[in-house]
């Protein structure tokens, strides 16, 4: 019996970097979360333990932080393709390198009226991911964004749906929807204004999911995901994960009060959970674009 | 030997509210999490399990849900008032109340240009809080805002501290600040604007931080508590836990780069943490109003 | 109008240890996260910036390290008395320490059929906790368990409760009992095998909750405490919070099934939360010993 | 320009689910965390929002329930196969089924010396994990376990590592090795008593961890993987993924001491990734036994 060591990577994970510019009085922040991962015949690290071709995780780290230094921040995705192509063109043993980041936002804190120069409060929950990859075959980009949370309070239906003997759901008309969307979208090229796009994506996600007459949480998703598609040309692909956070219409008939949707109980779980992908009919092959995931993009 | 029951109380923890309003195209929403807490001489529940005094805490979820439909969420402070109002003052053997909240903030969606009627995209990471307590020597109301990140690239020094022997850090003029604020102020009446209080609260906790060239976290805490005492005559008192999220600056000398403050390591732990409290000197008793916390508020 | 800095204290949280003895080949480990914070006269920090009287949170950090390696780590509650005995005696200004200690715990891997000699398993959920303070009127150590998850399949009721308007609940006499268990206890002497009671005082809790045939967790709670006390003389004050975790019967009747609690869904939210104290009636003052707290003890 | 609708499934994530036996007075016990997917032509629902051929999540979450009364759970992989088998084969419109399980442990509770009838302590926190997937071209299995804590205070080393410009890291040949496993196994066939093989897999993950004088994670990692290959024939392809969980050496000689790796910070981030998958090189193929994960197995 052989054993096979199939796919494989390492690197380290959840780099914290923030790049702060200060050459005038108004500084600039970028605040990120770095994951950088290496391909190649590293077989023998695993095998024998040899580490003769293996770049400490250590200097990976180093690594991130220098660059953040020398080249700057631009945006998380032309960070990640420089610090793919330094891995994979300059250290020897590294076939493909996959760097993953996640870039938390920051408005300016307002001081006297105005935007303060060196001041910022956190916004969130939502984050903003890349996850770029290069390896002998190319080079793949893939941005999103994650726990970007919606709701509307009305605007959405669920009905006509399959019954079998174990359904008791009744149709509804009229019902909250909410979701934290999870949306990845690959681009066909490395040629893109990356700081420019990422808001015009943004908006249009929230623009379809806010004026769609939803029949179904999937068919909000085709909406999003294609709107998304016929704004940026340089998208070829978007990957859409959504659950569907219930909101249930809390029964008050016990307390003789009718309840007409404007009392719910924001359920945890379970939840619903919907998974599609939606890609142009003349996407270019992905690659390796998708392969492993450090969970972060 | 005798063993004395000394203080307990029993509720309903983190109910999920979503209330809307709908009478108009353009809905309102508010979005809470709603802990309920009684308090009185439930003693025969604890030693011979007799619960003929015990209201269900199933019966103070159905009173949250039952009191957003009839009297609507006009802010939390309120919503806690009239619940804990409810339980002291018609269940017969509840003499105190305590109810915390949290409220999570949405901003409208945007589509086509201008906000939508009934969609909202959830804004975090801060949470708005408040903690209400009711019983026989009053009433008490206490506001709070919990994971108000903020982080300011300059303007933040720490030098001339004590040494002993086990002292290594060097005093520096220029550090990254950061932390996440937990404030919670006390009101000495009843009487307030709640909703118009409470940016107001958030705005100066904000600026200080800000414009103070800080000598130490304790400093700037100082400043955001009796600027909040300043602008607020109906607060009496201000509590401010603040970690110091520490950012170090990366050495980058091995690579032969100077690094003036602009690469930092977000470090996640270990971190200072500094917990004060602001009074002024003429603030009336808070009775049992900081007594226990489900943690929530 | 004057403002009053009343209650403070500042300290390094969270301070992550692990100290290992390797005197010989069978290895011991303690794994700890360690909060200290310092009380006294530190007013000026706070009113003029001047740090002259502050220990940095640095240094405290190295102390624990330091003293982890001189003193060694016989026991949470040892480690917290040696360390805060150390601010309050040789640091001048620093009146009194609070030092706050989770621990893990770990399990010998087996290996051949017999404990490894430095090689362990992460046990969980549960983690031991201990809250030392030491000022200038005494010293009182708080030990503790929490995340003691603790379920009941049968032996539990919840009947005869006080009903309202808003009261839908039926009584019960048969149902699942769960809860994840934060004790707290407070001894009156510092003369104590501390690793001695701690697995006395966890066997009695669970003990406890399993034999009772329970009519409100109220009363498991009081008989919980009160075996504690009986069996460990030195304590004279147990602290108790428990989440009353739900587990609802699923309605199979839609099915044409019956249910007799065999299948349940496991609600995350709400919860019930019972707390109380149950304290000798001879018990000493416990000065300072509550006061604040970082959350983690 | 065409879009197309390439991959996607729907269903219902974290049923959480609790099947107690009790037709004895000794109690048993399944704690479950269920998440089902269907899979098929559900296309309509998308571009269309007709549901016709979507069953419920709701239904799905029913059903979860319904299939534990009626057919018990003798196992995680058991009861996926029994649910997956029922929605492929007994609804007409799902061609897929994909079924994620958690599992929860507990002890029972000791009480008066011996093991109580129907009392648990819950056990962590490790969870063992399966994903089950069924369709036109077959049935697969995957169990698992995640969140296997392991650390070991010696035995492993790290040098004769690739070095570049940005390489700092000294070689060591005495560390602490700690990590958090997330192991996956996919079984060739589903003849297999899963109750047995899982603590036997487990064992030899441990051991191996235990026993190797590591020169690498990677090395660790692939005599775990082996180990549960040569140990279990019905297993024929083993993933894991292990954070290495960084365990620095205190620097004391500031404080002129010692610490020959026995006083260490567990830090938290960043920390090294290593994700590997090994395989009998006649292993079946996976079909889309790996495909799309709601991130629970």
């Amino acid at each position: 019996m052989t054993y096979l060591l199939t796919d494989h990577q390492y690197g380290k994970a959840e780099t914290r970097l923030v790049r702060v510019i200060r050459d005038a009085a108004r500084h600039e922040l970028r605040d990120l979360n770095v994951t950088t991962a290496m391909r190649g015949a590293f077989d023998d690290a695993y095998l024998t333990g040899d580490q003769s071709a293996v770049l400490p995780t250590d200097t990976q780290k180093n690594t991130v932080y220098a660059f953040a230094k020398k080249h700057g921040v631009a945006s998380p995705e032309a960070f990640g393709l420089a610090l793919a192509r330094h891995f994979v063109h300059d250290v020897a043993p590294i076939d493909g390198a996959r760097i993953e980041l996640e870039e938390y936002a920051w408005d300016r804190a307002i001081a006297g009226g105005r935007e303060h120069d060196h001041t910022w409060v956190r916004r969130g929950p939502e984050v903003r991911t890349a996850a770029v990859t290069v390896d002998a075959t190319g080079e793949y980009v893939i941005g999103g964004v994650k726990d970007l949370v919606l709701l509307k309070s009305t605007g959405s239906e669920f009905a006509g749906f399959l019954s079998d003997e174990y359904t008791t759901l009744p149709e509804t008309h009229d019902r909250v929807m909410a979701t934290a969307v999870i949306a990845k979208w690959r681009f066909s090229t490395v040629d893109v204004d990356w700081d420019a796009v990422f808001p015009v994506i943004r908006a249009h996600l929230i623009e379809q999911f806010a004026t769609l007459q939803s029949l179904a949480l999937q068919q909000t998703l085709w909406h999003m995901g294609t709107a998304v598609l016929d704004a940026v040309p340089e998208i070829c692909e978007i990957r859409l994960k959504a659950p569907n956070k219930h909101h249930f219409v809390v029964d008050l008939a016990p307390f003789s009060m009718e309840n007409p949707n404007e009392v719910f109980y924001a359920a945890d779980r379970p939840y619903g959970l919907i998974e599609a992908t939606i890609a142009r009919d003349d996407a270019p092959p992905a690659g390796d674009a998708w392969k492993f995931s450090a969970g972060l993009a």
